[in-house]
């Protein structure tokens, strides 16, 4: 999906939510239990409750690879079932040197119609490149994240900046605001100001909104854009609004307040 | 496998290599094709002719994602058939949030066998310790990798340090030699004498002898401690040594090669 597709969804649905589907079997109704795929049977309930309410789905590979070969076909079965509307992120932080990079586009390019995955970017320059040589595909860099461990490294002061800001600054060069998004956090909103200097026309995905308390009103002023360049990924708080029979349309009650909310903040 | 077995392996064997199967089906020999599972079919070969001379197998993830959910069996059957006497490295490069570091370590070490996995720091703490909360199991975190991308931000200076040095030292803070490894990469030979005087009784996970040009030699004397302390990872020197039906010979005879020069620098 390109940027101008994306940013024509956005403005036809009035939403930048992205739905994370971190499927985890020990979470879902219990009703599912007896289907022969039941992280499948969850994933397209939810993903059938929502569709209109959101642009963009992340899978959460981790959750997948958990369950082992029977989640790996969860997994594609799931972005096939999701279709061509949606921007469809695995969210499966990879990066390694370039020859084996190659080998992850490859995995969630070509094996599976992906059109982003999310990259750490500890290794540099050949770490990353490799996911950006894929036409109308994308690599969403980690920048600043919403967890506590961002304290650790990524806020390292380093000649003057922080890490992240060094990060953001080095990986926008590699790419541009078409084929490269970075991650990050809703619980930084402190910091989104200054990052909105540094990449002014890249999209941020936006994570920790919601179970990890985010807010989406102050990144949403802070760090929207002309063309939005906004993603925000509700997980948690949508998909296992109801852990019951109706847990797909108590998923979209959640989605489709988040998605009322986000209208009020779109220009 | 505990830090106790491993050395008593590397002792027997008189070895510290660790055979890396990054196998990618376009370079296997065109006779394995026609097997139902030619990846399997193989890493079976390989593995079968290196036993003696290697005490672990490093599996590169991304090469088997790459071919889909018949990759992942592959993956599945080959750290399958390892077996316990050596020591079974996921290379994966994971790290995310804890819930998600905690559903890769349990697809890594609960749904498939493997002993260790390859973690990225970037996160943070929580990003790394839900690797290291499962007994007997290793967490071998990324310090100074071998590719020329390190320099972009490894190498970055941070208050008087490389960010590779933080990383060590405070990685270091959250596991002991007992769970935790690093992978310092063999063309970074200038620099493994003052990581070794950081983390003096870690064992180091080396890749970049042979294919990449680092030199086992000078790695050796420079790292090296009375446990050994290094895993030397050698991958398409070994497994594509030849791509006619002699290849499990040929891998053998470049593998014995390797094992003979370790012997001779083992104390």
């Amino acid at each position: 999906m390109t940027r101008h597709q994306l940013v024509v969804e956005i403005k036809e649905k009035k939403s930048y939510l992205c739905v994370g589907l971190d499927t985890d079997i020990s979470k879902i109704p219990t009703h599912l239990l007896s289907e022969p795929d039941p992280v499948f049977s969850f994933n397209k309930e939810i993903i059938d409750a929502t569709r209109d309410l959101c642009v963009s789905y992340k899978i959460n590979t981790a959750f997948y690879e958990a369950q082992g070969l029977k989640g790996w076909a969860a997994m594609e079965k799931t972005v096939q079932f999701i279709g061509d509307h949606h921007f469809k992120i695995a969210d499966a932080k990879r990066g390694d040197i370039g020859n084996t990079s190659n080998q992850y586009a490859k995995a969630f390019f070509e094996a599976m119609p992906f059109d982003a995955v999310t990259v750490a970017p500890y290794m540099g320059a050949d770490s990353v490149k490799p996911f950006l040589q894929h036409k109308g595909k994308w690599a969403i860099v980690l920048g600043l994240t919403s967890n506590e461990g961002a304290q650790d490294f990524e806020m390292l002061h380093t000649g003057g900046e922080f890490l992240y800001e060094k990060v953001i600054e080095k990986v926008a060069e590699w790419g541009s605001s078409e084929n490269l998004m970075f991650v990050i956090g809703a619980t930084q909103a402190e910091a989104f100001e200054s990052i909105r200097k540094l990449v002014p026309d890249h999209f941020f995905l936006v994570p920790g909104v919601g179970a990890q308390g985010g807010s989406l009103e102050s990144i949403s002023k802070i760090a929207m854009t002309k063309d939005i360049g906004i993603l925000v990924n509700v997980s948690r708080s949508i998909i296992y609004a109801s852990a019951e029979v109706d847990f797909a349309e108590k998923a979209r009650n959640e989605a489709f307040a988040i998605q009322q909310e986000m209208e009020k903040y779109l220009p």
